[in-house]
């Protein structure tokens, strides 16, 4: 496992910010009040294809030779990884090549092929998203770029807390959704280098409750079932993710599907913004765990906001 | 008439500022592209009670004196004026009487009342609407407040564009939506005072079209049918803001349903922000009428975004 130290988020930062945006931070007084503490929202939804997965992609590629880059990039991923992957190629000059499962949403489909990549459909299985990544890199020689089992796509991801601590320098904790757990352990590092007095938690969906276990017994472990509106943090943690977030976070605090839509709900109707389900897992766990937090002033990575306008009639009934 | 001065509007915004967020100024790279030109957008859905109304409302009850304010102020809005009032009463230690017909959305009439508002409920009429409100200030001494036709309200509402100019001062033109008139007639005097060459459109429903028949006519005219969901639209322009608007507004440009929709969209998916259907009644405009608009950096006044969530539904299909 490569070891990733605060010279390596500082460069990474540095390498992509000509092609990221520097991401408002909101605060939110009736928020506040009903959470009994100052909440600072880092809204990557504002971000460059709408999610904070730019930064981890951008920096991956960024991080190729041109004799790597030549013959493109690949990945596998139904979300905003795709996106980032496909708007890296572009804005590096070279080929995109994204798996994505016959389940993806034609809309998210659209907006990689938007972005001029090559999409490869599967099965929505694991096996098959393997299977179809393999076959394409061993015909066009592209570079794979994991959504978040990367170092580089998680130096690239602290870069975000690194922003919002340059912005808000005195939070006493922050806390990031975990799935995949790129977001959180990149949040956890950038914390730990940039202020190592933060308290680091994570809000975890009641259907997807796989990192609680893991982080519990030390090893990857499977979510006992997974169903959740929160489908960005449907996937398990990695070796190399679980490592940085057992040494680095403190807790990760879990929430059910009502509690995730309550939370959703006030987003939408006090601080006026679009986010995905996901960013709110959060916000639901400072609101469930009001002791932990009260008195703290916290920071809170808002993930991203690309959302199926179609889907709304669900969440909010 | 009561003729609205420059310096009338400098004082309201100082007047009211205390009160106020100051809003951000947003941009969009895709929407821009789409639009082929610039395009500013005054977001007052971030704004206090999440809409600009808090300007105008803000500003007549702070030019009231404390022997008017004493008996509480009152109006009749089942929208954002309503909350306006509901605010002003409380920031200023008073009572509000707001009439709201039977037909209110009861997230709209508990949130009159969490200000503390009295919420008296009356037929879905003009009749009843104007008897409950004369019924009550005729009980209370409470100082009507009306939502449009009032010189003080206009100029409050003047201060969005005052502030829109301060950030981007060398606009070409600016857009706002069209109701009772009250943003279209401050926004219309706030540009010709704070930069003359600026030309001022509106944006106006198909389903709602009484202002452009009154512009038309110099009188003030009724909507040959009242269809839309730019429910904050609905209303007719008053003899005082239909003056002002004839003097200072260049051309008011309608938009089918269908148009509305697909800007509401627009702003959901790229912007990233929740706003109110009646918001977007300019931007669907800008983007039907490109060759007006073509290379003129434009600003464009977000009037709110209170919206019922229960309706994402009916707008995104």
């Amino acid at each position: 496992m490569t070891k990733i130290t605060k010279e390596d988020i500082d460069n990474a930062h540095l390498r992509i910010m000509p092609y990221i945006h520097r991401t408002p931070v909101l605060t939110n007084a009736s928020i506040n009040q009903m959470a009994g503490t100052e909440l600072f929202f880092k809204c990557e939804n504002f971000q460059k294809i709408g999610a904070f997965k730019i930064r981890g992609g951008m920096n991956a590629s960024l991080s190729l030779t041109p004799d790597q880059l030549k013959n493109g990039i690949a990945t596998h991923s139904s979300g905003n990884h795709a996106q980032a992957i496909a708007f890296a190629a572009k804005e590096l000059g070279t080929k995109a090549y994204i798996v994505m499962p016959t389940s993806s949403p034609s809309v998210k489909v659209n907006a990689v092929k938007g972005y001029g990549a090559e999409v490869i459909m599967c099965e929505p299985n694991q096996a098959a998203r393997e299977a179809a990544l393999q076959k394409i890199v061993d015909e066009t020689g592209a570079v794979f770029i994991h959504p978040y089992d990367d170092y580089r796509v998680i130096t690239g991801q602290a870069t975000c807390v690194k922003e919002l601590l340059e912005e808000v320098p005195d939070l006493d904790a922050v806390i990031a959704p975990v799935g995949g757990g790129g977001c959180l352990s990149g949040t956890a590092l950038g914390a730990h280098y940039f202020n190592p007095k933060i308290e680091v938690y994570a809000g975890e969906p009641e259907g997807a409750a796989d990192a609680v276990l893991s982080f519990k017994s030390g090893k990857v472990e499977k979510a006992p079932f997974v169903k959740t509106i929160a489908d960005g943090l449907m996937t398990t943690l990695s070796e190399q993710t679980l490592a940085i977030i057992r040494e680095h976070v403190k807790d990760i605090l879990l929430v059910s599907e009502e509690e995730i839509k309550a939370a959703l709900k006030l987003v939408y109707e006090r601080m006026k913004i679009v986010v995905e389900p996901s960013c709110v897992v959060p916000l639901a766990a400072v609101l469930k765990n009001k002791d932990l937090f009260k008195g703290k002033k916290t920071g809170i990575i808002i993930t991203g906001g690309n959302v199926d306008l179609t889907k709304f009639n669900e969440w909010f009934q």
